[in-house]
């Protein structure tokens, strides 16, 4: 069964790595790609790709060596091949690519989903009202009216980071570090790094909110009065946790290779870390959904677009992980 | 004109490490030890180490091949050697030890001072009522009533990163942002790296405060109101600034590195990168003071002390720059 990836925004780097992923990689794992074909065709022949773009009727249709295999969802809609020009009339086929790929993977007719980046300023001038992808990948979906909680973790070997609070303002982190969070955030990480990556009963380590995780009540109480508390309890529920630990040492690299993975507070703390030791490899990697999902670590890169240029790193890591994560048990 | 080195926490790492350097390191900038003599002496005893402790009249006078000189600052107290046990008997000796060598510092006998750590709990006890080594350190600096305004710079070869609030809480740090701390901040940190470390005109990068350096607003105000202008006003000064920047991508190691430094915002934001680059091996370095000074990046580790284990690269390191910023000229 192949990989869904969409294409993300049209005018960024993203159609590009799918492309030269598939012209310059060999021994990828099989995937089919979500999008607009003819718009496909276009940046591939002006990045002089020697690729046939091959529309399919359903996902697992076989693809002739030297083609690329698509799920055209552009519905009449001509998406142009302008790098770096966002143009707000390709946002349906962009929204509609990720919805395509969504309901096939829940289908069982594609294996994970592996997203490129969107832009959300051309979404929203579209209609999108979602904060961002994943959270727009949570409300696909939801199971009977109730949306999963979507947890971000960033992962580059063993190097695995997650932000309990993510986009947010960094005033408002410590009122929504609460034990009802850490408790869920603990039990999507060791669920899904049980079932999707083979840690039957992982090893977590927690980070404290404030300088020295607290110092002991000196340096702020968070710590002490909520993140420390629900550990407890959650150890006490049979989890294997270790913290609340000073985020600055926590993430030397032995000690946090030591560990399944790292929660961190916020995104800062736990981004910071990941992209100095692995910045254009790391995996973006949505835990707590019914399906497997990554993306690269990084945007459209709106200056590299149709340009050949910029790492396929990253890229490439989410298509061997998604591949990797589908393939244990669920 | 030799370094001046306040021996610390006794109960801790920071005596071993100075007597092992002493011991087994050739091609170490001259120095003197600021503490008690019969200390080091059994404390290099227990070590197995062959060096003769050897007390000094004043801070320039010869020491032979083979000894190392102290400043007996003990004054009749005997400091135990007890590993890892803290003896508030000895507090007056180690704050005495840190006033003896600014105090010779300031006054031309000694070029800089490096400090081992202190554990603030075993004086706090005795009396000391400074919130850190560095507040102390200021507080004895101040000139005509004036204590100068420290700053802390982590600093291993060209990666350098300065918080601009330190042991805060998290929930507070948005309200400690103002222009003032970062327009004081960036021109102490242009001032030093200048006279210090020879950046004729310093290529300072700052970072944002909350996640992609609030995102234009929209996640999180204080970039566009309180960062950007002030950065905008010092650039008008003559200031070479970059920022706000995403914390996020700011660290990456070849972008950090086109920096003389970088500028946090808050404590975890500066120490996760370096201790994620440079663990065990980078060295805190005091701006913004009369005099150089430097210490490692760790803590007393009492379980290491007396042992001959754990690393002396921090220290070894905070030596040999302490060294080279004291002969630049002022």
């Amino acid at each position: 069964m192949p990989l869904a990836i969409s294409m993300g925004e049209p005018a960024g780097i993203g159609p590009d790595l799918i492309l030269r992923l598939a012209a310059e990689v060999t021994g990828l794992p099989e995937f089919v790609v979500y999008g607009a074909a003819s718009f496909m065709a276009a940046r591939s022949a002006r990045l002089g790709i020697n690729l046939q773009i091959r529309t399919l009727d359903w996902p697992g249709e076989p693809v002739p060596e030297g083609c690329i295999g698509v799920i055209d969802v552009a519905d009449g809609i001509a998406v142009a091949d302008r790098p770096g020009e966002t143009d707000t009339a390709a946002a349906p086929v962009v929204v509609r690519a990720i919805e395509r790929a969504v309901s096939d993977v829940r289908e069982g007719r594609c294996s994970a989903l592996v997203t490129a980046p969107i832009h959300k300023g051309a979404l929203y001038s579209a209609g999108f009202t979602y904060p961002g992808h994943t959270e727009f990948l949570a409300a696909l979906c939801a199971e009977n009216g109730r949306i999963p909680h979507p947890v971000m973790m960033l992962a580059h070997e063993r190097f695995r980071a997650v932000p309990a609070t993510i986009h947010v303002p960094l005033h408002i982190v410590s009122k929504l570090i609460t034990e009802e969070l850490i408790t869920q955030t603990v039990q999507i990480v060791a669920k899904d790094l049980r079932d999707r990556f083979g840690a039957e009963r992982a090893r977590i380590a927690v980070a404290g909110l404030n300088p020295h995780a607290g110092e002991g009540g000196t340096i702020g109480v968070e710590e002490r009065d909520i993140i420390a508390p629900a550990l407890d309890r959650l150890r006490g529920q049979g989890f294997d946790l270790a913290g609340p630990l000073p985020g600055d040492t926590l993430f030397h690299p032995p000690h946090w290779q030591s560990y399944d993975a790292v929660i961190a507070m916020y995104h800062d703390q736990a981004l910071i870390p990941i992209k100095t030791v692995a910045f254009d490899k790391a995996v973006n990697v949505t835990l707590g959904l019914p399906i497997v999902r990554t993306s690269p670590d990084h945007g459209t890169a709106f200056n590299l677009a149709g340009t050949g240029q910029g790492s396929y790193e990253s890229m490439k890591a989410a298509i061997e992980l998604a591949a990797s994560m589908s393939e244990r048990r669920n």
